[in-house]
């Protein structure tokens, strides 16, 4: 069976991590094929890696692994784990990370690493656990080693879990919380789709500290004429704001990941 | 046949946007072999991703397929077109970006992507084309789908084009349009290699702006030695205003792409 | 006989240049693997490509090609060099780039290669020997053509060698170069894991310019607690000073790569 490897993680592209990774991989098995999601996590925020993973999971082919690391605590006690979901491996630090992701796909079980086996080096760095455990771990399971000879069963419940949190509907206003802003200043919110269908029709406008500007509701980018803003579903099925040609977080002022914004009603 | 996909957008390495055509692509071709040119064109800038399309272009192997996503208009009434030319397939929107690739290579015929067959999903974002339209249509064409499947021929004279303007030979001097500044802040202009063989005894300096400033005639950059900057023929075989270890772009002043530059001669 | 081409420039990911070698690559030998190191080496810094090939090499499944392009004197009549080393072949520039991690794996043999074959292009741009020269004969390696009809065999000891200073021990205190700082502000130094076993007890600070702060010794990020900074051995096994999600270089006032720092004794 193909089993393509997706890696996630904060290392950049500057330095020697990323194709650390991927030389133990092709050691392990020569034909492996590996794609890179970002290695651009900003450094450490396991939430915004949480994020993309969870954008990327629906579109991935069926029997992949996903390597992920974003790991401030490599080296700690925090486990290592490979979560099994309904159609897909992941495999990286047990912090929350591979959670979001893991969640949508359908969590089944999880196992943790045991790197006392023939399969791991005997010397495993305590600041690089990408490159020692989670690369050759990916590359035994394209290989078609299975999960078991990895690792030991855990508790399903037992893993750290991360979530944004949920939009709350006032009477004046939603009041969204931003997961992420994309390379082009688009401005994604906790905000599903779903819940956005029901109060479109009395949004007015965004108000993001104490700027308040009038939004137009638009399908494309295209569309927006008359204001400098937009609001839409974007490509992950969620509220999104947005400038034509502009970046809509600038527009506001400098909207960063982690900010509240009320959609103001009419 | 072999068909490699070539990739160039304005998505960056940050977000999941490449990602998900890489993933949509192996979930349709598991084998499909996939290179990125770039994502790093500017967000929006059309004509820069449409240069670097036309310098990569003659170094492609046979039959490859390349895919150009830098497409503010996604989701309005622009089409979605695929160019067959002497060598291969280009993909993307119909907005100028693909057609300096195309002509020099050898424009043949064009067809515009009908997505209401089988081969594309009911629900098509109006945001992301790269993803649902685009990287489909690579992973098809990949697998040996012929293009008639994939859309119906339309006009070759129907097509936006789009080129940089021609240098203008006056009798003191070269008028220049800068098309590309690189990494190294090497300034690529609109003037080729033969045009600029017929000057080259006459030039003697630059002048941007307010600033003029005597050249070195080189062939390799390490040749520069009496003065700051030197003109060759850079590798796309355009007249290149360059530095020695320095970026020949903050030297005259920060030259951006679409300024104009005099080559004063003496 | 597999062999993966492992590429490292200071080309950048924005222009053509990076996608040229690939292509050239492909259209030689269509299923040849290619795996990027990183393409972002400060633009001309040879050491510091040297020093991320000293680090990536280990890591290489056996029968590897490194094509390394830090080259600011392309076309002057520096030799264009394939070293053979125990388990590799190494291409590039005679200008030192490839020498670090040549030593590290066992110097064999070195060739000047011979553009005058049938196997390189008739016109070879003076600007771009990644392109012209490196890749296709990474490809030709790749393929199985010997090396021998590649290139003539050189004198060992004539090529460009290269290294970092060694460390000094003082009677108060260590001096030690900054080799790298890598994209979470670590501060890699030329110390190497053994010498530090020895004095790692003395250790009490680590002074640059006019600051000095007291470190704290650790094996993981994570331990830091008392202290804002670190040290530890780092993945590549030389003396690390490192923050806890902060970036070391940054807390000492802005370390560069090239600069001497010196770790106090009690």
């Amino acid at each position: 069976m193909r089993r393509p490897i997706f890696l996630l993680t904060d290392f950049g592209y500057r330095d020697y991590y990323v194709a650390a990774m991927k030389a133990i991989i092709l050691s392990i098995n020569p034909g492996a094929e590996i794609v890179d999601i970002t290695h651009n996590v900003a450094p450490w925020n396991i939430s915004e890696g949480g994020f993309i993973l969870w954008q990327i999971i629906p579109h991935l082919p069926k029997n992949s692994i996903i390597v992920g690391v974003v790991d401030p605590g490599v080296g700690t006690d925090r486990r290592n784990i490979i979560i099994e979901t309904r159609n897909h491996f992941l495999i990286g630090p047990d912090n929350g990370l591979l959670y979001p992701a893991a969640h949508r796909d359908g969590l089944e079980r999880v196992f943790e690493i045991n790197i006392e086996t023939h399969l791991y080096k005997h010397e495993i760095s305590s600041t690089f656990h990408g490159r020692d455990i989670y690369a050759p771990t990916a590359a035994y399971l394209s290989k078609g080693v299975r999960v078991e000879e990895l690792g030991r069963l855990i508790n399903l419940n037992s893993i750290i879990s991360q979530a944004w949190p949920n939009p709350e509907v006032k009477t004046d206003g939603l009041i969204a919380y931003v997961i992420h802003i994309d390379r082009f200043g688009n401005i994604i919110t906790n905000v599903p789709g779903a819940l956005y269908d029901k109060v479109a029709d009395k949004i007015k406008s965004v108000k993001y500290s104490d700027k308040e500007i009038i939004v137009e509701k638009v399908t494309v980018f295209g569309e927006i004429k008359r204001r400098e803003l937009g609001i839409l579903i974007g490509s992950s099925e969620m509220l999104e704001i947005v400038g034509n040609m502009k970046s809509a977080a600038e527009i506001l002022g400098g909207v960063k990941p982690g900010d509240r914004l009320i959609l103001l009603f009419r």
